[in-house]
C-alpha cells in the first residue's frame, strides 16, 4: 500500500471519528504519528472516574480498543470490527492526562492484530493491551464519497 | 462468610457505586441477584456510540469490568484492583438496553477471577470476557462508616 | 450444516488428530458427545509435569487450544487457524486425569470463538479459556481423500 | 534486589528447571540474559507438531508461559504461580528453531505481569502474550537448601 493511500486513509478515519459520540462523551482527540500509529489523546476527565476518583478501568479499555482498532483500520478499505481486547493495568492512571498507541502486528486478509500501550502525562506505563481485529465486508464509507 | 455479611457488603458496594462519576456520565444501573452475582444495567446511551452508531466497543469492556469487579468485591473488605480483563465481542449491540453479569470464578488470598457476559434486551450474547482482579490493602470505607 | 455433515466432519477430524504426532507425546484421546463439542481426555502424563511435579500450564493450554480448535473445526470444511487464546489457570492439576470440552460461542464467516474449560478426574474446575480461530482457504483433506 | 540476588536466583532456577520432565519432554533449553530475561531455546521436535506437520499452538503458549514466568521468578524468593496467559499466534512456526523471551511489565507485591514473544530461528515474530503471575507463599527451595 502507497504512503498516500495511508495518508488518504488516515484523514477518512480522523473526520469519521470526529463525528464519533464516544469521542465528545470523553473528550479524545485522535492523531497518527509517523509510522501511521494511531495515537489517543484523553485530557483527564472527572466524568470517567470510578468511585475511588481514578480514571476507571473502562476508559483504558476504550484507549487502547481504539489505538489498536485505528492503527489497524489504516490498513484496511473496509469496516473491521474488534473481536477481542485484552486489558493489562499495571498502575492507576491518578489524575493524569492519558496517551495511548497502537502498534500494528499482522494485517492479514481476514484478521489484523495489534498492540496497544497506554503512558500518563508522566510517561509512566499505566496499561498494556492487544486486540484482534476481524475484517468485514461493509465498505468504508468515507466523508468524501457522501 | 455469611449471609449477612454479603448482603452487608452488597449495600456498600452499591452506595459507593452511586456516587461513581462513570456512573452517572453511562447511566449504568447497578444490582446483586440471589447468587451474589452484580448486574449492570445500560439503557441505550447515544452518547457511547462509536462512528457507525452502535455502542463503542470501550462500553462492552467497561460493562464487563465492573460485572466481574462488583462481584469479586463482595468477597473481600479491602478494595480490589482489577489487573487484566479480556473482551470478546460477538456480536454488535445495536441500539438495545445491555445487561452484564458477573460470574465468580476463583476467590483466592491474593487474587479473585472473575468470568462475565453481555447480553441485549433481546437475550442475544453480545459479549464474554472474564478478568482477573488483586486483593489490595486499602480499606474499603463503607459509608456507614464515615 | 446438516447433523450427517457434523458427524463427518467429526470423524476425519478424529481421523486426522490419530496421526498428529502432539497426540501421542502428550497421551490424549479426543471424542464428540452429542452437542458436537470435542472433548479431550488426558490420562495424567509425568513426563507433563513441571519441576514441582505438577501437570505444566502449557498442557492445560494445549488442551484448552484443542478442545476449542476441533469444535470450532466442525462448522467448516476448511482448515483453521487459533489466532488467540486466553488461558486461566484456577487451580493446580496435581496428579489427576484431565478432561477438555470446548463450546461454540460465534462461527462466523471469516472467524470463529469458543470458550473451553478443564476439569479433573474429581471433577474440579482447573482451567477456563476462550480463543479466536480464523478460517483459512487451504481445504480440509479428510484421510478419505487420499 | 541486587544483582547478586539476581544472579544467585537464576541459578536456583535453571537448575529446577533442570529437573522438570517437561524440559526434557520437549527438549527445551532455559537462559537468562543480561536484562535478566528469560530465555527458552527449543530446537524443532516433530514430535510437538499437529496433524499439518507444524509446531503446536500449545507447545507456543508453553515458551510463553515459562519464558514469562522465568523472568517473573526471579523477582521473588518464593514460588510464583501462572494464573493467566494470552497467546497470539500471528505466523505458523514451520519447522524452525523457535526461541521464547520474556519481559517483566511489573512485580507487586501479590502478583506479577509479564509479556513475552516467540521468534523464529529466522527471526519471523511467530506469536506474542503475555501473563499475570500471583505471589504464593510457598517457599521456593533451591537445589543447594537440600
Amino acid at each position: 500500500m502507497s504512503e498516500d493511500i495511508r495518508l488518504a486513509r488516515q484523514r477518512s478515519l480522523a473526520a469519521s471519528f470526529a463525528q464519533a459520540p464516544m469521542k465528545k462523551t470523553f473528550g479524545m482527540e485522535l492523531s497518527f504519528d509517523e509510522a501511521h500509529r494511531a495515537v489517543f489523546h484523553l485530557p483527564h476527565n472527572p466524568n470517567l472516574e470510578h468511585a475511588l476518583h481514578d480514571t476507571h478501568g473502562g476508559v483504558i479499555a476504550t484507549l487502547l480498543d481504539n489505538a489498536g482498532w485505528f492503527t489497524a483500520a489504516v490498513e484496511y478499505d473496509c469496516w473491521i470490527a474488534t473481536v477481542e481486547l485484552t486489558v493489562r493495568l499495571l498502575e492507576p492512571a491518578r489524575t493524569e492526562d492519558l496517551r495511548a498507541v497502537g502498534t500494528l502486528l499482522k494485517a492479514g486478509k481476514n484478521i489484523a492484530i495489534a498492540r496497544m500501550e497506554v503512558r500518563s502525562a508522566s510517561d509512566r506505563l499505566v496499561a498494556t493491551g492487544a486486540g484482534t481485529f476481524a475484517v468485514t465486508t461493509t465498505a468504508f464509507a468515507t466523508p468524501s464519497d457522501k
